[in-house]
């Protein structure tokens, strides 16, 4: 027995894609420049910062390309400002607005990718060759996602080699930084190591990344099992803000603050400031006008908790060796 | 790096004390013994049935004489039903009543041990002797708890020479079977580890359980943390009920139907039927008349979790292998 994890890791903050995209306010851009200007400054280096998707479908992220926009010129180089896209219209996007890094995404369950694109996933994954091809022309980068990596409510299970199969599509077409996810929130711990292990040993020239709800409260305990695997790269949402597609007011992406507070206790490196974090987390549910399933917003940071002492003590030294 | 983890886990159902102790409904005996009988259904084989305290102080435990006295003729010889008990009175009580099993607590905490009761925490346990002695010439199994073990509010840290001073005096007095307890949330997965790993090693003839708070959202990964260490004995709490004593709407116990879902995904035996528990987490916020901090209340087992396939789908059958 052994408990060895990674000791440096970055997070992707997603909230501004992945928290937003359901909810009912719609932050406008000046609003999600100020949450980026200070996700910046709390020293987060990889940031999701919307969607380029339908803007009638999805209209919380319309003013992705907006966003990119204004902020661009103001990013540092060591930032990753990261969209998602569907579709080669996404890469137009990206290159009309200056967005430099676009994540794709398929499922990995083939029943829901067959009745949803008739297709297999891997032949989705096929298709987004002309993607990564003009993405590459024009100096993007792209990356890809499998949702339904770890279980989907669609199936009995996801077997690893259907996962393994979209991976060689994703290396097949250009991608090699892939994220597994898990929005279904049905990842559990000693499944993620072994996926994760088996994953790293098959495809050592992939940049990983893990994106796990909160859903059955599983998701930092799935980070830690990834990180026990070697992996080093997580996505959570600022204030566990997105909820969980699939079950009403189940709880959803796991929050920033709260995986940065467990890194932060164990010793884990991540340059961020959990602080600057927990204020943005404030910030984003005033927006809102709601809170989310944030642990550390109601609880605050363990080392934050001092009570006095019950009066009538004796002297503190005493206690003190 | 590896990840093994005890395969076998015993859990304690402390709703009954823990949870209920600061709820404002107090529940009838009647109720009790309703949900005790449904926990011995489920397959719970140690229970907390509550306290024997002063009833004015903790008007929610007043009754646990009574419950006991109700249910003993029935409870199979393998359940343990466990009161907690702050000194020699609670020990009388326990006899009266016909309770077969108690635990004492201290808290780790020099300052705050010292405060309340003028006492470091293993002169405290030292003056438990006579506790002992009178459970053991009476037949009673006797336990003792360790608050504060992995942190606490009143000290910046609790050396763990703290802790091993005080599970010294246990076994000292003959208390063997010790509870390292978390109430205040502030223990993280790495550092349970690390405790656990240490008190195995040198006190291999005690019986360990591990007592885990969800205030920070750790909780099942401490418990996680806790398996990979050899340690397999856990409480939890019916719907997740008791709340945070020191933060108020803070998350407190973690939820019994969470730790057992997760144990479940791992093919960890635990013996106890999750559906069951989910009804008994059910039937206890209907009697409170609210809501708890569990995860599975609100979003169901990933198991349970089927969606219909879009319509328009192609033949099922080409999705599946």
């Amino acid at each position: 027995m052994g408990f060895d994890y990674v000791k440096k890791v970055r997070i992707c903050e997603v909230g501004l894609r992945d928290g937003l995209q359901n909810e009912k306010t719609i932050l406008t851009t000046d609003q999600k420049v100020e949450l980026l200007r200070d996700m910046i400054d709390a020293g987060l280096k990889v940031i999701e910062v919307g969607s380029f998707v339908h803007p009638v479908k999805v209209p919380q992220m319309a003013n992705t390309d907006e966003v990119v926009k204004v902020l661009k010129e103001e990013v540092p180089a060591d930032v990753e400002l990261r969209a998602f896209i569907p579709n080669l219209r996404g890469v137009d996007r990206a290159i009309a607005c200056g967005c430099t890094k676009v994540k794709l995404n398929v499922s990995a369950s083939k029943g829901h990718n067959l009745a949803n694109l008739n297709r297999l996933p891997s032949e989705t994954v096929a298709g987004f060759g002309e993607c990564v091809e003009k993405a590459h022309a024009n100096g993007i980068d792209i990356s890809g996602s499998i949702s339904m990596a770890f279980g989907s409510p669609w199936d009995d299970e996801i077997p690893i080699d259907d996962v393994k199969e979209i991976v060689e599509a994703y290396i097949k077409t250009g991608v090699t930084e892939i994220s597994l996810s898990d929005a279904s929130g049905m990842a559990y711990p000693s499944q993620v190591y072994d996926i994760c292990t088996e994953m790293k040993k098959s495809y050592p020239e992939v940049k990983w990344w893990l994106h796990f709800h909160n859903t059955r409260g599983l998701a930092i305990a799935n980070i830690i099992a990834g990180m026990q695997a070697g992996f080093s790269q997580f996505d959570a949402s600022f204030a566990g803000v997105g909820g969980c597609p699939f079950v009403p007011n189940a709880a959803g992406n796991v929050a920033t603050e709260d995986v940065l507070h467990a890194l932060d206790e164990m010793g884990v490196e991540t340059g961020v400031d959990v602080d600057k974090v927990i204020a943005i987390g404030r910030k984003v549910t005033g927006m809102l006008g709601h809170t989310a399933d944030s642990y550390i917003l109601k609880a605050g940071k363990s080392a934050d908790l001092k009570l006095e002492l019950p009066k009538g003590q004796i002297a503190n030294q005493t206690a003190k060796k």
